[in-house]
Order: structure tokens, then C-alpha cells, then sequence
């Protein structure tokens, strides 16, 4: 059996883990602790660091291919372990896209794909430059390393922009502005691509944020019009092929009056995908494991009308009634609710879980039932109580 | 989180690691060797001997509550277990039934659930006189540790049911004889039950046997009227309340042109609901799960028309394309054939896995696909081709 090396050990690692027991096989997960979410459910764990090229060689060693569960891995280590023969997937070329915003819209404007009016912010030359040219409508966004909406700003007066540039580029932040834009919703368009080729799409998600968190995602996207539905998918399948993705990629979309914009791309799964464990046939887990195995991909047909996956974060305290307790009281009153965890410990506004829903009809209540799951579970209360 | 202690190592105790998973556990698996099926992906493996009371004290110590993958720890192991404060699920008053094939028929008989006419062999004129009694229709059975289809025989004459019955009691095999039925075709009623109470059923569903070794499950079971699948379901429920199983009960049963009749009790995950992977809302691993920890159960509704699981079974010889090679062409062909494996070595006859395949419509066609997938998988060849 093939052995796939995950390279990172937080919960999209350990849910490819899951994918892998029962396609007979187990992840090589690197980890940085013994007790990380992927490090606690997989026999084969390598203790080390993602940014030290021996630790990299030493867990990538004899591994039919290398995967990732983040986009933190320097590339020059990357390209040093290809050249050394280890087959990792995806490749720098296409990861750095999701590494450096201003790379990505860069290559993306090339490609004809649609991103709001952008530019590198060197200087506050540059700030002011843009700052005219889009008449004050500025999102500032760290190029690197942002997640979780950490590393954008909206500043609301020049000053403040300028102040912000100069702070920033001060402690080597490199910079890009774009245009704030109109957002109606956010959608997330995924796919699936082999190294030889092949694509599967999944339907297209709305994904709704709190914080710049992920708290819901609704699929199929409620309402969308089949043609931003068509271009968003387009997209998505174009820009993995163009860029060379292999494995998932997640496109994240604004939807705004004038049409959908791409925002973020994610090589891996994705928060916006966790809705596919119980909504699709095959889910974002097993056709990233299959896809960078070169392995034909599965259907990405949905089982039912909707799907919505609320994500359970931290409450900002832990209440006393254990965790298992909160699991029945929310299974007495959403039987079908299904819960995943990831085996992690409390902290206020963590990911540590994740509530799907099924089911046809009425999606706004579909979405409420989710949230109330998903609230009941790290509140220990019922929101609407 | 709780800590379910698995004693066995085979796929289910595997598949149930797939489960808790997603639940946010971990199994801790008490396993033979390390590279046993449930062992290779389970961070928490405890090695020892399961006829051993001071292994199974010392793997079962401080866990939330204990299950099985088998049939075979010695009850006054468990019954010392449970004096000692440790959760055993299911109790051994309850695993008994599916431990002795005569205790198992006389306790359904007293409750009035149809089983064949049988009786103890403990001598000769006991075999005569059931031989007598049923006109030579005779189905000879260990009491006890059949697997499989081993453990059954049919004599065709009284002599040859006088010499195997002379051999096997003076081996120390003990023994009871039932009547051959016209056997129309295998059932098998699955439920889940908690200590507190509540039971949850699955769609009955056709088991297809071969050369003693399930091959196929079809669900739910094809033409199966409805007074009979009724019946089914009601044996399987009143059986789980009346003995106190605890986590899944599966009821193999014989349909008849009598009516149906019960063979065996499984109480654990069991082959014949391996389908409800990727079929039902809730599957057979994780419902076990909850079952035994007391948490509420999932709706058993399944999500397609229909279900159908083929085992993949060894074939004589290992054909030399790697099994991933194989898997490509399986899902070359049949893009959405759920492949599960079990990490096991090859081995002629040995279930190795199993594939479910999900659709509407043509049932017969769906249960042809899936021997096609299964048989490549061991064979590297097309059955029709
Ligand atoms: N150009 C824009 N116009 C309007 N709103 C924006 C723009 N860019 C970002 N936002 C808002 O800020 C949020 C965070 O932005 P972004 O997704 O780029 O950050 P991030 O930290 O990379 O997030 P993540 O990694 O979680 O996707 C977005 O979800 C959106 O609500
Ligand atoms: N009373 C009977 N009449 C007719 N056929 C029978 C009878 N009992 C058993 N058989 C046949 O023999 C097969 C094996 O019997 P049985 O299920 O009792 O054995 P086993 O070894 O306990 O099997 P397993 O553990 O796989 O269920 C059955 O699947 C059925 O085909």
C-alpha cells in the first residue's frame, strides 16, 4: 500500500487519516507534538519541524507521496526533497499561489480570472498612489501568512492607511492593497486534480464568516444564479489547471452586485469542504488522498438537497458539563446531527469541530439547527432558550 | 473524551478507530501484534492476550467502557472485570447467546422467537433420536467457536452423523443438531442498542453466502415482503431487549417457505452492515460506538435507493499488479465503488475488504458491479471479460 506522508498535524491531517484507514491505508503524519490532532489517531507520526530540511527529509524518506496540511513548508526545502526524488504534491509552482496573495493575483489577472483592482504597497507612495485610485475603497492584506482574517485591515482615512503602511513595512510585513468590494456573500468553489490531469468539481458553497472565521458553509450555495454558479466553478477548474494544483483546491469567492471575485486559494482541504463528509459521495478527504495519488477521483454528486457544516469554536469559557454530556444533550434533540472533533482542547474561538446537517427543504432552518448544535456544544445552552 | 477500550484487532475494531475518529476519540485496541488490522492505525494499542485476566485488567484499566471485535473472551474474565468496576459492553448474560449456539436456541425459544427444531448431541442415542425426529434433515453444529461456515456439517446419512458425532465429542467439541431448512435465502436484521434503553433498526437486508463466507449484502433485502421484514425487525428488537445486548446485535436469519427462522447472533459490528458505510445516515461503527458509550443513537435512514456490499475475499493466488494498480482500474471503471480495506496481507479466502456500491434502479445490475470490483481487486482481472 502506498505510503502518503502528511506534512502537518492539525485537523485536516487527521481527517485525511480517517479517509486513508479505510482506503487500508495510514498517513505519515510530521508533527510537532505527540498530541496534536493528527498526531493522537495515527500510528505512524515523526516528531519535527516543517521549516528544518533534515526533519523534511527524514519523515519524507520512502513515502510514495507528500501532502500538506497547511502552506507553511518553505518551497526551496520543497524543491530541494523533488530534486532529491520525493514526489510532493502539490508542487512550489502551484503552492506559492497560496502562499503570497500578491503572487496569486498576479498570475490569476494573467489567467483573465476575475480579482478586484490590486497592487503591491512597497511605500506610502504606493499606498497614496492606490488610495486615489480606488477612492479610499482600500482592504490592506499582509501578502504572506494571513489566516483566519488575521493580516487585513480596512483602514477608513488616508492617515490611517498611511500610518498602518509605514508600521507594517516598518517590521517587514511585505504589503498589497485591493479594492474593498461589494460583498453580497462569500462563496468557496472547490475542486480535485490528479498530477495526470483529471478534475472533479464539488458543488459551490456559500461560506459564511463571523471574525473572519468560517462559521458556516451551506451547500449548495442558496440562491446562487446558474451563471456566477458556472463561472465560479469555471474558475476553480480553470485556475487548478492552469496553476498545476494537484489535490484539492479551494477557491474562495466574494459575490458582489457587479459578479464574483476570487479572494483566497487553498491547495488542501478546506473548512468550506468539511460539509462532504456526510453530504457527498465522495468526500474532500478520500479525493485529496486518491487525487495526490494520481488515483482515479469519485463522484462529487450530493446524497441530499443540503448540506450545511456549522464549525464549533471555542467559547470564550469552558463550561463545567464535560464534553461528552453536551454530545448527548445535542443528540437528543438533532439525532442526525453529525458530529466530528478533532481531539483538541479548548480555547476561546478555536476550531475544534465541526456539525454537519442533512437534509431537504428548508435550508435557513437546516443552518439555525446547525448553529444551535454547534453553539449547544461548546456553550453547554441552547441559543434559542 | 471517553476512552473505549476495543478487545480484538481485526477490521472491525479498525473500522470502529474510523468512527471514534470523527467523534473525537481514539480506541484503545488490546491487539495480538502490531501489524494486526486495528493496530496499524490506532495510536493507543495495548499488546496482550485476550484469555488473559491480567492483560485484559491492565488494557480495560481506566477505560470509559469496554467492547469487542470477537466473540471469544472467556466470560468469568468479564464477569471479574465487571466485579471490579469496569464497563463491559455487552454483559457476558448477553454475549453468552452469541457465544453458545444451544444456549442461544434454547433462550430464543423460550421467548418465542421462531427457531428450527433442535437439540443437544451429547451421545449417540441423542443424534438417533434427532435424526428420527427430523426424518434425516440434520444440520450437525458445534456449540461453540464456529466461524465462518466451519463448525457446520450436513450428514447425508445416519452412519455419517454417528461418525462425526462419535469424532467430535470424544475431541471434546461439544455439540447440538438442528433441522435443515428449505433455505430461500439469507437474512440478517441489524440493531443498536444502549444500556439505557433505546434501540434503533436497520433496513433488513439479503446476505449471499459462499462456500460459508458472506459475500454479498444486499439492502434493503430485494422482494422481501413485508410481513416478513416486519417480523425481522420485531426478532432483532425483542432479542436485543430481552437478552440486554448492548452496542449492535446482528440477527442472521433464514427465510423460508415456512417463514423465517433465526441461525446466529453477532454482538458487535458484523459483516452484513458493512454497507451502512457509506448507505445509512448513521453507520454500523460509529452507532456501536455510541451504543455502548450510552449517547443517544443516529437515525438508521438510509441515502440511496439502494446498498450493495461485496467482500473482497483472497483470491488463490496474489496476482502480481499492485493493489494500488488494482484499485485504479476498479475506479477507472466504476468511479463511485466505495473501497474499504482492511491493511491485510493476502491469503486465498481471507476477507481482506469490502466495496459498497450505492444507486437506484437495477439492484441486480448494482450487485454485479460490485462483484466485478471485488473480484478485480484480488483477481487483477474482469470477471465478464
Ligand atoms: N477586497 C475585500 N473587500 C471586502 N472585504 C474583504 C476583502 N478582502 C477580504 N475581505 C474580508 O475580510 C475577510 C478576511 O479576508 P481574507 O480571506 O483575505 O483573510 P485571511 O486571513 O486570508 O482569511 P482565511 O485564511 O480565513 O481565508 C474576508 O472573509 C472578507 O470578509
Ligand atoms: N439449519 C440449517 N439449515 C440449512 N442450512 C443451514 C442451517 N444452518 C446453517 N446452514 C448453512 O450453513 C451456513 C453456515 O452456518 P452458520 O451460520 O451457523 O455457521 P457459522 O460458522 O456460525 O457462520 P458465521 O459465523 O459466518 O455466521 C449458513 O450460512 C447456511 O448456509
Amino acid at each position: 500500500m502506498p505510503i502518503l506522508c502528511v506534512i502537518g498535524d492539525g485537523q485536516l491531517a487527521r481527517m485525511m487519516q480517517t479517509a486513508a484507514i479505510e482506503l487500508g491505508q495510514s498517513v505519515r503524519v510530521l508533527a510537532s507534538s505527540l498530541d496534536a490532532s493528527a498526531a493522537q489517531v495515527a500510528a505512524d507520526v515523526v516528531l519535527g519541524d516543517y521549516t528544518n530540511l533534515d526533519e523534511l527529509r527524514a519523515v519524507t524518506a520512502g513515502s510514495t507521496a507528500v501532502t500538506f496540511d497547511h502552506e507553511h513548508v518553505p518551497n526551496e526545502h520543497l524543491e530541494t526533497l523533488i530534486a532529491e526524488g520525493i514526489n510532493v504534491q502539490p508542487r512550489p509552482e502551484a503552492l506559492i499561489n497560496a502562499q503570497d496573495k500578491l503572487v496569486m493575483r498576479t498570475r490569476l489577472k494573467e489567467l483573465g480570472a476575475p480579482v478586484p483592482p490590486f497592487a503591491a504597497i512597497e511605500s506610502i507612495e504606493d499606498a497614496e498612489k492606490f488610495w486615489n485610485a480606488v477612492e479610499g475603497r482600500v482592504c490592506l492584506k499582509a501578502r504572506r501568512g494571513g489566516y483566519d482574517g488575521k493580516g487585513v485591515w480596512f483602514p477608513v482615512s488616508f492617515d490611517e492607511l498611511k500610518d498602518l503602511t509605514q508600521e507594517l513595512l516598518a517590521n517587514g510585513t511585505p504589503l498589497m492593497a485591493e479594492e474593498k468590494v461589494n460583498l453580497v456573500r462569500e462563496l468557496s468553489a472547490m475542486v480535485s486534480r490528479r498530477p495526470s490531469g483529471e478534475v472533479k468539481a464539488w458543488p459551490v458553497v456559500e461560506s459564511i464568516q463571523k471574525d473572519g472565521i468560517c462559521w458556516f458553509a451551506i451547500a449548495p450555495a442558496p440562491g446562487l444564479k446558474e451563471e456566477l454558479r458556472a463561472e465560479a466553478e469555471r474558475v476553480a477548474i480553470k485556475t487548478a489547471e492552469v496553476l498545476g494544483v494537484t489535490g484539492n483546491l479551494a477557491v474562495e469567492l466574494f459575490e458582489t452586485p457587479e459578479g464574483i471575485f476570487v479572494n483566497e486559494l487553498a491547495m488542501r482541504p478546506h473548512n468550506t469542504g468539511h460539509w462532504t463528509q456526510n453530504g457527498c459521495v465522495t468526500d474532500q478527504f478520500e479525493q485529496h488522498v486518491r487525487a495526490v495519488l494520481d488515483m482515479p477521483l469519485g463522484s462529487t454528486e450530493t446524497l441530499q438537497e443540503w448540506t450545511v457544516m456549522a464549525n464549533v469554536l471555542g467559547a470564550p469559557e469552558d463550561p463545567e458539563m464535560p464534553m461528552p454530556e453536551r454530545m448527548v444533550e445535542v443528540w437528543k434533540r438533532f439525532p442526525d446531527a453529525k458530529i466530528h472533533f478533532y481531539g483538541k482542547g479548548h480555547r476561546p474561538g478555536r476550531k475544534i469541530g465541526h456539525v454537519n446537517m442533512t437534509g431537504a427543504g428548508d435550508v435557513e432552518e437546516l443552518r439555525r439547527n446547525g448553529e444551535l448544535a454547534a453553539h449547544f456544544l461548546v456553550h453547554a445552552e441552547w441559543k434559542d432558550q
